[in-house]
């Protein structure tokens, strides 16, 4: 029998429930002093204190001693373009001349670059590389997370992207939701046509998706210069017909009615929202859509951050994500994405470990299995070298992750 | 004989001379594709093309394959006050609450909180707390450093810390310069009493650091409500007469004329100047002052950041530094500095990798043997795995140094 018991926690930070943590919620999180946690068979069957341990909880368990360590769930990054071909390291200068995401996409470099490299790569390649950023993420306490397709914008290499995401959610210790996002940009071969790639999309694309259930979630990038409201809803609208579960890129630069769409189509999260108005916000609020935030994008390009904030104040369950991408955040570390929900969005450390665990579960659909430490969900646990949350939070650029338990084993890191 | 030979360098990009890079020079890298580098007793030996390489290079050689990658000398920290007692993370939700770096000292936390944890700390806690650091540093490609004292403010605790300081330059594959800091504030014992407080400094303290040889530099922190400009110019003129080299903390918060006393005095370096003016900067650039840039620290209270463009527009040379210390910045991550100097300062990759290197050298005293790879120079050589120094400024959040070499020797990290 698969065993684990982790003894000697100094203190055990974790949400409650499988429902999003929105409002007050948000800031609610169960914190159990000198804990330890017993996982049979992958799943938790005690979280507690230490002193109510079920008898025999060290026999024939790996034991896992935490020496006074802070414990948490499992970090979830519910938003990352993981597979890519290339890099973008030659469009630093370009960006220290100011050019914005919109000018560099017009100079046919951006995304487009991207693009091309993804199409050349082979599947392996691809799966190759991408396997060494999730034993990164890993290594900073992610457990789970969440990748698009969108470099590939023809039928081939979007199967390709999503080929490799089932790989690697197959073979590597990392739970992954998979999103189909080929409405992420208009390729060359659509141009100044975005209707006909639409047409593409949900007449060729999405079906094929469909058929080889390669995705649960589809996405699009709602904004001025690439999808429309209207296009937007037709994408998302043939997705869920196809009984994949939409969610948006929304208000990222401009809040042309993202948000709304979200709210009216019932996404279940509209991401970025850097532009998104009290419009948006309250149609979000009303239908219940998780937002997704993305703070390591508003530093890197030098933005404002989304009203994070006001989000909380109106009941709408926030997370933070890394959206880790080679144009515009190339960095997979979500605990700084983590630092940033509390240094620029002012979420509370409590607001900000809701962010990313019950929440994100909820925003990829595992909520059921993951997302905090309690009987009988996953065995997802990681260690930190801290004796409190805040000071993850606290020592920004030094990784405090010291030991990741995945489906209730240890990993070697 | 310690030879090794790291061979198979797809690019070194390396400063060249012993001088600081100021201007135009600021932003001069040679770069050498398909290099070697060969280290005998520490020393370079060979820099250049591996088409140039010695005959008998790799005979009886510890041989390191860079399998392509990019070379750079180490890096250098040249502001850290990385021995302290405690931790703050605790301020959190005082920031979260709006209060600044003034308030917080006022309210009796903020440095005085470190002042007392230090205090209480014995020698041997402090230097074992400071060795995790510094393995943390050297494993992001940081090969030396200077440290302050300041959290003792009386004098045995200043001296305590400038004992951990030695004993880590002894024990640790880093270099150390030491810098006494004992105006880093006004103690409790001295309240409303700065001028008392610089009289027992100049009477008592710096005569047993210079007794002791436990310094080579005297820095202070010229700021409103901290030391003013008289006090400032008597600390660093009583070190001088010792033979301790003045650098200053400066226009920090306020232009008050620490930019100013810096070119009037001869510091080797002006630190933080993120109020510094014209006037300041003219002073600067007169007196030949290195400007110490800490942009992390502005990231981390969210204020604004040096204005490093135009220091560079003047002709003076500019480093950027980390800052590490437990209250405006619990990050001793220099790599992190370094995007920022992109991000923020807008500095060019060669402007960058000038400031974490030859200058930072030049302000810490050790240009004649570190801050660029040429003969005669020690070995300390970082591998990153990148094809360009460019890669290493956008992966932020990313720890892409691969393998790290100190006077010549790999180690193990």
């Amino acid at each position: 029998m698969n065993k684990t018991f982790v003894k000697n926690i100094g203190l055990l930070c974790t949400p409650t429930g499988s429902h999003v943590h929105a409002g007050a919620e948000q800031g609610r999180i169960t914190k159990i002093e000198n804990a330890c946690v017993l996982m049979e068979e992958g799943k938790i069957v005690y979280c507690g204190p230490q002193a109510g341990a079920p008898a025999g909880a060290e026999q024939g368990a790996q034991i896992v001693d935490a020496g006074g360590r802070l414990a948490t769930p499992g970090l979830i990054d519910a938003h990352t373009h993981l597979v890519f071909g290339g890099w973008r390291q030659h469009e630093i200068p370009l960006k220290l001349a100011g050019a914005g995401y919109l000018d560099i996409l017009r100079m046919g470099g951006g995304i487009l670059s991207t693009v091309k490299r993804t199409r050349e790569a082979s599947e392996d390649q691809l799966f190759e590389k991408s396997m060494g950023f999730v034993a990164e993420m890993l290594s900073m306490g992610v457990t789970a997370c969440e990748m698009k397709s969108g470099y590939g914008l023809d039928l081939e290499t979007e199967l390709k992207q999503l080929r490799v995401i089932r790989r690697l959610a197959e073979s590597c210790p990392m739970d992954i939701a998979a999103t189909f996002l080929g409405a992420h940009a208009v390729p060359e071969e659509y141009k100044d046509d975005a209707d006909g790639y639409v047409d593409f999309l949900v007449n060729d694309v999405l079906p094929a998706v469909e058929e080889q259930k390669l995705a649960q979630y589809c996405d699009v990038f709602c904004e001025t210069g690439v999808f429309d409201v209207a296009q937007s809803r037709r994408v998302l609208g043939a997705g869920k017909a196809l009984g994949l579960k939409p969610r948006i890129h929304a208000d990222e630069i401009d809040a042309i009615g993202g948000a709304q769409l979200a709210g009216e189509i019932g996404a279940v999260s509209a991401e970025h929202l850097i532009a998104a108005d009290e419009e948006g916000m309250a149609a979000l609020a009303r239908g219940g859509v998780v937002a997704n935030l993305l703070p390591a994008t508003s530093f890197y390009l030098d933005k404002t951050f989304a009203p994070a904030r006001r989000m909380v104040e109106l009941g709408i369950p926030v997370v933070v994500a890394s959206d880790f991408n080679p144009g515009s955040c190339p960095s997979l570390n979500l605990p700084f994405a983590m630092n940033l929900g509390l240094l620029r969005y002012k979420l509370t450390p409590e607001e900000t470990l809701n962010a990313v665990t019950i929440n994100a579960a909820c925003s990829v659909g595992m909520e059921d299995r993951l997302g905090s430490l309690e009987l009988g969900k996953q065995g997802d646990l990681v260690i930190w070298d801290a004796p409190d949350w805040e000071m993850v939070l606290y020592r920004f650029g030094s990784n405090l992750c010291r030991t990741v338990i995945k489906k209730g084993r240890p990993l070697a890191l």
